[in-house]
């Protein structure tokens, strides 16, 4: 009987091992950021879960029809994910044009009057909403600073950072957008809309926020970290196609960018997020159209049609073109570098004194961008308007109140306008409009674009990485089109060519930048084609990025690296490093010394094993005939956490329990995104419960991945980053060898005709049982079990 | 001495294994075809290659140096792969749209003086196109039938189909398609561009075709054939982007339907060739325009622009939207299953009676497409012109020999057209351009539609499958285009509404049908999105495309994988399958004995060993102290095989060798894509030879992957899918734990400040030696070498 009990309970180990939906080839790790620098992390981000027997059962009652269930809640889960998406950026976009708006509205009204009212006036708006973003964010939601993307791209690596996929931080991100854009702040609200549409996805993949009791029971299926994290990929892409109206440029970007690990089954659905946000967005737009959005609409979302752009390019245009992919590589590298430096300044010396100091700084650089848009146009002479071009459909001056080119400000005559204050004094979203614009040659002076960039460049090193919300899309757009446009102005000049179209170079020159920065290269592309909406370009974009990319790969990493390199998010990138061709994995763990646990272990021992190392994962050995031992697979921190802190799983003697009596259900194993996992120091035993054992049986993983202690390293790398594994045992050479895995063996046909009836891989797939394999194989399966029972009988 | 020379000839090995760029992290399956059911096939699409020691020297010295021209290389071959692949599309598009124009010119002039002449002309004008592209493919290149695009899938998935990527085949493709399309056939050349643009890759990538004497030596830098396979995703790329003009449909295409393994490095690289080919098919088209090209160009390269489909659309049109998802969905469906049936009963029937059968078949086929489309319009009443309408500027009818709508065929009166004919006699795409058309409400009547979706579909059908290139594409888009405008028809009458455009519904029931046969998602909508010019109708072509792939899943497979299962192509999917969670690894591999090798092997052992059975890979076993065995290494076939035939490394003694003498240099090894590698029966030995004794080391592989003999076969599954490899040993479980690795212990840094100069990934990356270890750490590895060499100091 005792045989059979312990049988029993390694078997029930390896079949809920082997049941748990979509998430049979490994754990992902959970790891641990780099200022943690030992092993203290909470890891969370596993599906090591374990299912109890009345679970397994039910669930192989249930069978296809649960599998049909769960495949319609992950996409409708996905269509949730686009439309909150999609309404969020709708909300922020309606917000910040209306804000902006209403603040250059007033403020052109009163500089009718006075100049020094005015600029009170807009100096004070900008501060009230730079302000409350601030407040926000640091009092909060203070994960919501920043741009996100690093801190999502570290969480699809892997990482469980806390605090980042909080239904806090999501509101702290969208209202923080809100204030820091709409207060006239030198960066964009793209990056915070994919750490936006993260938030969403994630949230609603654990099935709402509990700690704010909006969470839902009948949406809580995600039981393993794989479909949380293709839920946030989705939520990425989503955010992407929200903030920019590029659905493919989303989808590349989820994929380029951000992900670790990308199925191809994941893109549909990934796809399918996108195009909902695309229609959310588009209807939401057409709602607006009637004007009930108040100022949004004739502004606001993003598309800068360029359609207007220059049809056809001589050969000559190509060496400037390679000019600005130059100038985008060395500007991009330098802003990385400068933006790395204060940020690490910021981090270290600044930030510490605490959230007054940050709120001082945000509503300084407020006002000084404020008095540097409004005082500079104010220093520039007014050009008269070009003679009017009715077929262009450009006025000039620009009627008051509304968004276009040639703004009279400060201008004596009515038929005049202000270059400089086309571009500075006005939303970002215009002044790129206004930058791209075609049919506007000689609108802007070379000094004016010069001004501009400096300052520009300047207002946005700095603003970078104070405490709120802050993209670099935009303002990488409005520095490389202005730098694009300047190329352009010669370009013309110099070829003489009525074809040549300073816009087109304008957008060029936003393409560098952002690829010198960002090193983005598919999805930047695509994104920059969508958002202007003018495929004729692609192959142009194409060569400065190459060029700028390559340039800027020459002095630094992209921004996002760096940025997550600061913020302590160590990515596994997805090639090993060259030095390790020279190591074996032996060494890689050289320093480490393996802590294993006994099958049977006593409470006493667990938790001196927990609390004096803190690995998260430890080797289970047992011993077998003759003395010999043999590892019987691994248990994680998380999972005897859970079995120490509900002690339902106790038992009083030292033996192997009734796998039939294990209590657990799946989801209590499940530790949702945004908590912070239990701690050896929250559990209190008695002293009669640390007398007693625990078999950890029904908790281990049977077989986690092996190598031999000699493989290289690199092998070993590509092992644990492609199939995204935590933990691997390095095991020494082995003796014999049982049988050869090859190609063929791989090739089980489903048991049916190949003309028959098959559902195809996003939906079902082939639900029959393999005929000739009954699901109660115990008495097939000498191996581990028959050691083990061996070893039992003797002992 | 002796144990030294073991040593170092085991350190070799390990060195070598460790040394071999970009192909560290495993062997890809050089499998094997289904109906090859032993193990015969040759595999060769491996990169288990081996340098000696010169070669090592010779790499380490150049170091840098070396990585970057390797890198250059790389680019540019990927650049010559899209000039290439932009010029034969070039190529076969303006010599079908020459030979297409010319016969349509020519029949047109002569039935101004008699129909019964005229058709006889177009008749025989089609069967010699016909009947040479069906001689070209099968007296010269037989692989050149069909689309290719099964074949490309499983190249890439790891099989090696031999004849697919060789020069005369990219001949037999090219010219087969001009003949083909040319004569009227119901297929497309987008299927073969592909297939074109694979071969072309290939032969780049092996440095020409030594056989046709166009080696390049200078270019013979691939050793290993990851690099080949990554230059034939990026053909794959190229030939969709060439065949569409769609470079960015052309990566996704790539990335979603042909590659199983994807790294997001290769992106960019993939991208870069599509841009070029965008380039180049742009420049050509440019320099066409001057009507240097003859009939090319004002027909020619698909894009058939609907800029001017409609703009919005309103929620009551989704409804008949979904049901053109639906028709797609049954309407594709069924066409996979009627050719897999046809094809099925052709491979096994037909086809087996020789060439001249399948010449006559093609003529055949070609004579009654011929007749049914100069036949039936002439039973179809002209229809008067409708009120010309200035500001579409479509005029009615057409002019004589031009492209467009309205033809005039057989009609009483000037004034009038024949709808069929618009549609029926004339090129495909001007057949597409004419449905997909806007402003051209009423041009067709429902009964020529409904006529024509029978035929065409009927004539697709049967065509596929014929020994010539066929694509699938262009046929698809016209059943889909025909049915959609069938509705949208429907949809103007049932609404009543102005906004409506039959072209838009046409362009979305192409979608629905190309989605409901052949099951692409994200490629095909950005394909379509690409070919129409029009990204507002996306998230439309989502809709029908979510619907149809849904509907066409509940029947049967995608059209691809069908064609790729009747061929014998098994893929390996990217998800386990269900039945393999019951599974053990021991399961899989348990009809098979292990056969193993000595480390020292006497030639006559090894020929026979090779003689009597078919494996591919064999372990290394060695025996130890005590007695015991370890396993060292997995020693190819084909190396065995190169060894055998040249001889160099036969030795007298059975002791192991010098490793300085190892004579072979790694391009020894390498196979060229487009050869049959030696077989067993090549190698003559004499009995002297049989004698001798070779040692392994050298040559083995010293840590292949391994699995414990229980693990899950899912996991195996997803270890051996996901690394690309060939052979897995299945082994006893581990006695103990040697140590573990994490995250953490493989987060090496660069031993440089992280904002020092870095280049990024895809140029030459930290190559710096990592300081800690030196390169020669023989005495530091104790493990195998230590093992090995007490035993031979004992033995």
């Amino acid at each position: 009987m005792l045989s059979n009990q312990l049988h029993n309970g390694l078997e029930t180990a390896k079949l809920l091992w082997s049941r748990i939906p979509n998430s049979e080839d490994g754990e992902v790790d959970g790891g641990s950021l780099l200022r943690n620098s030992n092993r203290n992390t909470v890891e969370s981000l596993d599906y090591e879960v374990i299912e109890n027997y009345a679970y397994r059962e039910e669930q192989a009652q249930r069978g296809k029809l649960y599998v049909g269930y769960y495949v319609a809640v992950k996409w409708f889960l996905a269509l949730l994910t686009g439309i909150g998406t999609g309404l969020a950026a709708v909300f922020i976009n309606i917000s910040v044009e209306n804000f902006a708006g209403w603040k250059f509205a007033l403020t052109f009204s009163i500089i009718q009057r006075s100049y020094f009212a005015g600029f009170v006036i807009y100096v004070l708006i900008n501060l009230i909403l730079v302000f409350s973003s601030v407040y926000i964010v640091t009092h909060f939601a203070p994960a919501a600073a920043g741009s996100g993307i690093p801190e999502i791209k570290g969480y699809l690596n892997g990482l469980d950072i806390h605090g980042i996929l909080l239904f806090r931080t999501l509101i702290g991100k969208i209202f923080g957008s809100i204030g820091s854009v709409g207060g006239g702040l030198a960066l964009g609200k793209e990056g915070p809309l994919v750490h936006t549409g993260a938030c969403i996805a994630s949230l609603l993949g654990q099935g709402g926020s509990s700690k704010y009791h909006l969470s839902l029971r009948w949406l809580q299926v995600f039981k393993s970290d794989r479909d949380r994290r293709d839920l946030v990929t989705c939520g990425c892409a989503a955010g992407v196609a929200a903030a920019f109206r590029a659905p493919v440029g989303g989808v590349l970007f989820a994929l380029e960018e951000v992900t670790s690990w990308w199925r191809s089954q994941l893109m549909w659905r990934v796809f399918f997020t996108s195009a909902i946000v695309a229609v959310v967005v588009r209807t939401a737009m057409g709602w607006c159209k009637s004007g009930k959005c108040g100022h949004f609409g004739s502004g606001g979302f993003i598309i800068w049609d360029t359609s207007d752009g220059q049809e056809d390019y001589s050969f000559e245009e190509l060496l400037p073109m390679a000019v600005i992919g130059v100038i985008g590589g060395l500007l991009g590298a330098l802003f990385n570098q400068l933006t790395f430096h204060i940020t690490y300044w910021r981090r270290n010396y600044l930030h510490k004194k605490g959230n007054r100091v940050k709120i001082i700084e945000a509503c300084l650089i407020s006002v000084i961008t404020s008095a540097i848009s409004f005082g500079l146009p104010l220093l520039r002479k007014c050009n008269p308007c070009p003679e009017s071009d009715h077929d262009s459909g450009i006025e000039c001056p620009r009627p008051p109140g509304m968004y276009g080119n040639y703004v009279n400000f400060y201008c004596g005559k009515d038929k005049e306008y202000n270059d400089l204050a086309t571009i500075f004094f006005n939303t970002q979203d215009d002044a790129i409009r206004n930058l791209f614009s075609a049919k506007t040659i000689h609108e802007f002076s070379a000094q004016s674009l010069l001004t501009f960039l400096v300052m520009f460049y300047t207002l946005a090193v700095v603003t970078f990485g104070t405490a709120v919300p802050a993209g670099q899309f935009v303002p990488g757009i409005m520095i490389g089109s202005t730098y694009g446009r300047l190329v352009g102005m010669f370009v013309v000049n110099f070829y003489k060519k009525l074809n040549v179209e300073e816009g087109t170079y304008a957008l060029l020159g936003a393409a560098s930048f952002l690829g010198g920065s960002m090193r983005m290269t598919v999805s930047l592309c695509v994104i920059m084609v969508e958002i202007t909406n003018n495929l004729k370009l692609l192959p142009l974009i194409m060569l400065v990025l190459l060029i700028s990319k390559a340039v800027g790969d020459a002095f630094n990493e992209g921004f996002y690296e760096q940025q997550a390199r600061l913020k302590g998010i160590a990515l596994l990138e997805s090639r090993p490093k060259y030095q390790m061709r020279n190591m074996m994995a032996k060494e890689a763990c050289r320093n480490q010394k393996v802590v294993s646990f006994p099958r049977i272990v006593k409470v006493a021992d667990a938790v001196s094993i927990l609390q004096s190392n803190l690995h998260n994962g430890f080797p289970v050995i047992d011993h077998v005939r003759n003395g010999e031992t043999l590892v019987i697979g691994l248990v994680l921190r998380s999972h005897l956490l859970v079995l120490l802190q509900s002690k339902v799983d106790f038992q009083h003697s030292p033996l192997p329990c009734d796998p039939a009596g294990v209590s657990k259900s799946i989801s209590e194993f499940v530790k949702p995104v945004s908590s912070k996992g239990i701690s050896i120091e929250d559990i209190h035993l008695s002293s009669d419960d640390l007398e007693m054992y625990i078999d950890l049986a029904p908790v281990l993983n049977p077989s986690p991945y092996v190598v031999p202690e000699d493989m290289s390293l690199t092998k070993v790398y590509n092992l644990f980053r492609q199939l995204g594994l935590r933990h691997i045992f390095v095991v020494p050479r082995a003796s014999r060898v049982v049988g050869m895995i090859t190609r063929e063996d791989l090739l089980i046909e489903d048991s049916e005709d190949s003309a028959s009836v098959e559902l195809h891989s996003t939906s079902v797939r082939g639900h029959r049982q393999y005929s000739m394999i009954s699901r109660n194989v115990d008495v097939e399966r000498p191996l581990l079990n028959g050691l083990l029972l061996q070893d039992h009988m003797l002992g």
